[in-house]
């Protein structure tokens, strides 16, 4: 049994500032046998430099994909009452119920990615509060979704996928990297899943009264996912500590979930080295997002959905740099003088 | 049987002045499936224009990736004479034979991606003449490997990845670019498979020697890529057409093999429009083609390997957009109103 409860704010603080170093030698073992395979050094480029990734965060110098879980956290967001979706909340709901059958495109990508898929709805889909008027979580509400996530992660796992489906989050998203980041909320703000123009100015509107009414305690980055973020994005944080714990690599979604990250970084430089950014999603904040993660996502094709769809993607990239780095020949194996 | 013999040039000519067009019929009936699915409309991104490519091209409303043909053709470099690589010419062969005995990058990524893997070598891997000095082919050779890459492709397969291998060849890709499409050949030279810049300085001389020696040709297509090209290169024009030909989508790897492509586009502005460039190679001057080819690659990870590496990798992002289009549900199956 895997629970652990973070029964108070000051125990998950110092979770977070504590996040367990990497295994480098196995990420230098990876890396001499990667110089013998034969092919040029270096010329099978970022799939090199995954492997060394597993490596170092499986804490093995053979690291596996044999059990992948896609993990996908549905949250509601009070903030939807300021007309920031396209789309009414009940959809969360919905598509939660679609993720159970198996119509959603992650149930898709999960099979395609031979991933075990699990989607938990925090809170019975109950609401945060709109953080235009109070905060979105309670102290005790926010703990039990971040515990939530901690404990949704399968210790066993090789890889964690995170993703997430709440309609109204990229407000909520939006929020959070606009008090960590700063910058402009005209910089953070998109479309979503579909907002026209005028949603889009009411969502800058709606973040620019979310940062004015809690700018007291916006230089605590547990008070900025607290007060601004969402049920789904706190368990994803709860997911990402649980990993590092477990020694589980993480790739993270979109531009929700990247955000759903970004405290821990900004409480420990080190805090998401066990993660990596799968795809830049088309939502316009993400890229600056990743940078100011000092991350370079890995694919950029347009995607724009959530649901862990870019992280399931990467998948098969991983398993063909894995297949790469067990299954090549050595140049000596080959007669090749390198 | 589908051999086809290219009996002279003005028959090859002829062939490239003339592709089929796309069924824009099947790429419709797949958009508008693709706008009932539970998912805010486009949020696939690239994926949804994927599966409209493999509609379109292979003049199906229900395309299918149960034949994935990965064909690697290999050739040697008479301009390797003039110090242009990293690597002696020997290691052609012996890469050829680490491919037959499943040691080397392609036969790891080809398994990830399902296909089934050919290597080709061609004219028992006999140098082409160097073209600094004389054609690279004579018209028969040429017309010889043109046929042999065509006739390599099975027509009964799904989609086809195409790739190359043989020392020497982003000289010869190079070479082709700049007769093509103009500009410095300082911007085409790159490092290759290891050069140093001592290295790349004797491939942009030798890039000079090779335009100035043909420059009375190089305003017909054909005439760049039997002059200044090589036996793999001419083979993957020749697998491009044959595609073209059995209603079979291409992707293309990196510099060398759209390089290889690069006549047919110039030939006629639809010859490449069954092909996508699978990945941006590290190769400086990749970006430069796939731009003067009114391309945008899918992936772009540092990979320079050659060998199909690229190609192979996007195979299972196509299986995901298709699991995707297939296996949604749509909005009225789900119960939401869109």
């Amino acid at each position: 049994m895997t629970h652990a409860s973070f029964s108070d704010l000051a125990t998950l603080r110092q979770a977070c500032l504590s996040p367990c170093p990497a295994d480098e030698n196995a990420a230098s073992t990876v890396a001499a046998r990667e110089a013998i395979l034969t092919k040029p050094a270096g010329s099978l480029g970022r799939l090199e430099e995954l492997v060394a990734w597993l490596a170092r965060w499986q804490r093995s110098a053979t690291p596996t994909l044999d059990h992948v879980q896609c993990l996908v956290f549905a949250g509601n967001h009070g903030v939807v009452a300021q007309g920031v979706s396209a789309w009414p909340a009940e959809v969360t709901a919905l598509m939660v119920d679609n993720f159970r059958h198996g119509g959603a495109a992650i149930n898709q990508l999960a099979r395609n990615a031979q991933a075990k898929l699990d989607v938990i709805a925090l809170e019975d889909l109950r609401m945060t509060g709109d953080f235009t008027q109070v905060d979105a979580m309670t102290p005790e509400v926010f703990l039990r979704v971040v515990d939530a996530g901690f404990n949704a992660v399968d210790p066993h796992a090789s890889l964690v996928c995170l993703g997430e489906m709440g309609i109204g989050n990229t407000t909520a998203a939006a929020a959070v990297a606009l008090a960590l980041f700063g910058d402009d909320a005209e910089n953070w703000a998109g479309p979503g899943a579909g907002s026209d123009q005028a949603g889009i100015m009411r969502k800058i509107s709606v973040l620019k009264a979310g940062i004015a009414r809690h700018r007291n305690y916006l230089a605590d980055p547990l008070e900025v996912a607290r007060r601004l973020g969402g049920h789904e994005l706190a368990a994803i944080m709860g997911a990402i500590l649980a990993a590092r714990k477990h020694n589980i690599p993480v790739l993270l979604d979109g531009f929700v979930c990247t955000a759903a990250s970004a405290p821990l970084y900004t409480l420990h430089p080190d805090g998401l080295a066990h993660c990596r950014i799968a795809h830049c999603s088309a939502e316009p904040g993400h890229i600056r997002l990743a940078e100011a993660l000092a991350q370079k996502p890995l694919l950029d094709l347009g995607l724009r959905l959530g649901e862990a769809s870019g992280a399931a993607l990467v998948v098969p990239l991983l398993r063909a740099a894995l297949a790469c780095h067990t299954g090549m020949h050595s140049f000596a194996e080959a007669g090749i003088a390198s």
